[in-house]
């Protein structure tokens, strides 16, 4: 494995960085969604929690039914089952979207870096 | 485990997200470092794969002993055991840091939903 890769994302629907860049403990995409635009479908995850930022714009998800307003800035984290959809508002939204094997961090920062 | 959390990031020189959205599968951080300033180490990891993303401004990274001229849009993965140091142009940067344990994902996407 190379010690670093690095790519550019432009604008765009969505692009995923696994495979570009050779993630092996995430995927994660930029996502952007057109004003009144949603993901077109409600899922949930087999093992994986989801972290997403909000980059940009605004909207609101729907997790297990419930609507929880998204504004640039705002982070959220979805646990594996909650079922969960997208939707952007008038002035649409870019937001990333973080995807990981939930329980899988050991260390972090202080316990596993070395200065 | 509740179905979600959320917070809003503020602007400020490091916000970590782990504690306070109960992350079980990364460490996240939003960082700004003023213009022409650096993080003021060099450091390396023992297990996690770290994935950068540049928000706002530019700089440059120092992975092994090679500068890495950094944008916004530019993705980034850096392997556990390169040793790495960020630095800030004249503009600034802003950047979304992410820990994950290498190795650790197992499906994404398609593999791991459920629709």
């Amino acid at each position: 494995m190379t010690n670093y890769t690095k790519i550019g994302v432009a604008s765009g629907a969505r692009t995923e960085l696994h495979d570009v860049l050779g993630l092996t403990g995430a995927e994660v995409s930029v996502n952007e969604l057109p004003a009144g635009a949603s993901v077109p479908f409600v899922h949930a995850h087999k093992k994986n929690e989801e972290i997403y930022g909000i980059l940009a714009g605004g909207g609101y998800a729907v997790l297990d039914g419930e609507k929880v307003d998204l504004k640039a800035g705002d982070w959220l984290r979805v646990a594996p089952a909650t079922k969960r959809q997208f939707f952007a508002s008038e002035e649409g939204i870019k937001y990333i979207c973080i995807q990981v094997k939930a329980g899988s961090l050991e260390g972090y920062t202080a316990t596993d870096a070395i200065i």
